[in-house]
């Protein structure tokens, strides 16, 4: 089995610009965390494009979607910006035969303290693992896009409570 | 769900004392990258021994089985020296109805670069979407302890070759 | 010898905060430092302001220059964005009978890898040894401050080419 | 002005093995350190060893001595492990006309807490800026060899007691 990663940007992949004071969407962090963790399974990465997931277009999320359609993988790992990545998630939730994880992180790959490698090694998993469908992996836990959101303030994703309305 | 997480030292542990100018087993390495990973699902730890997997005797062996065994969650999560998690694994191989899942890692979870905290994330992801039954996940791969071993050359646990005899 | 160490913010401070999708200046990054490298002198730590070296006002200079020239410790080090780092040492040249040491970094010392520590390391020592006046610390390097220069595309502070206007 | 740099091995170069499932000496960490620094300054690095500095034999000191004696350069900076650093340095001391410092660290480079770039950078501003001279940087301060001692409980060089007998 061979995984196809497509990365979109996030945070997962900031590195720090002393020249603008400010962090930037850098090369996909997934790369080196992969090759840190010395990974058994078979995998391509291919950058569709380099945005903090705030930035993200509807041109952007038919990209994404048009993409991961006409690819022939079957088990497709997506690295994105945690903001947006529910809303990207379900636009994907139609494309059969597939499966399908998002993860991202809260933290830069790059940071001493971070949540990356955990969270693409939890990705790893589920894409390999889990039968088609779409999903969004993060915090250690496998979350239907349908009703799941991010909760800002505790730097986390849940289950929607129901009639919350999100 | 609650997942236990039972931990018996190995290198994901490892911390530098400098007393002694050598590396030796310190507190289980898994409580930190859980908590850097701000992880969303429930869990419990509970450090068995704090061993280097070779040391690992046939009583420590099986303390691990029967604490398993008597262990009322069906999630069950361990850390584990890599050279013998093979052997453990194959121990609790009968033990029904129980997710029980193995991971550790081939670099301290205190270095900069290590595969502790993408093998943790990973096992997690896999104790709680798996069915019944016994695995070994490392190196982002979910393995079957049977037909599994330890590549030392490699650095990489990876299926048994048919009629290798390991 | 008690060095008095004032923070002004800068690169060395920065935090990624998730909630703003970017990096701000944080708690002071030399408290940690010092910690880590489990420093044998005294010294205190008072933050003076939180902000991009860029940002800093006429006002903010003041202050710092107020705050170092009323200071009754006779070694003093400063923590300061790199930016303009030139300019606010230059504002303290006249003050007597004091060792002034500026750092900061490049890169926050929170990243995996970073100039902090090194450049904290470099400018402890040349605080406690160096006679009274005013440097600039940066790549493993003691710079005159009326002759030196943060070059942008090397980054890295260097000794201005004799003639070149700065 | 170029620093000499003679490595000699100690914890500041150990790298996790996991085929022994023990730390070892491996190559020297201060070039990494030095790159990840930028720094400013012209240096040469040469290895003489790789030991843990509890096994070097009288002929290496011998070798060091020797070699730091012959060496054109007068700034020469000997990263070394930290039990015997007092001892090495003490055999250096009535070599004339060079500025001479020893470092090291209490935790591999290769961590991510460390005291290892911190020592360094502190140890580069030593060497170019302290008159002729044998030194021992550690812990953010300038011990005269003659004098201090490795605290072993408190992780940390200091000047010994008069009196203390070492």
């Amino acid at each position: 089995m061979t995984v196809k990663i497509f990365t979109t940007g996030g945070t997962l992949d900031k590195v720090y610009f002393d020249a603008n004071s400010e962090y930037q969407v850098g090369d996909p962090g997934i790369v080196e965390v992969l090759h840190e963790a010395n990974v058994a399974f078979e995998y391509e990465v291919e950058s569709l494009m380099r945005k903090d997931s705030l930035d993200l277009t509807d041109e952007d999320r038919s990209l994404i979607r048009e993409r991961v359609a006409a690819e022939s993988a079957s088990h497709i790992l997506i690295t994105h910006g945690t903001d947006t990545m529910i809303e990207t998630a379900n636009e994907l939730t139609d494309i059969e035969g597939k499966t399908i994880v998002l993860t991202g992180s809260m933290q830069p790959a790059r940071l001493k303290v971070s949540d990356a490698a955990f969270n693409v090694g939890a990705a790893a998993v589920a894409v390999q693992t889990l039968p088609a469908g779409v999903y969004v992996v993060m915090n250690g836990c496998v979350f239907d896009p349908r009703t799941a959101r991010k909760n800002r303030a505790q730097q986390r994703f849940e289950v929607c409570e129901p009639g919350s309305g999100r």
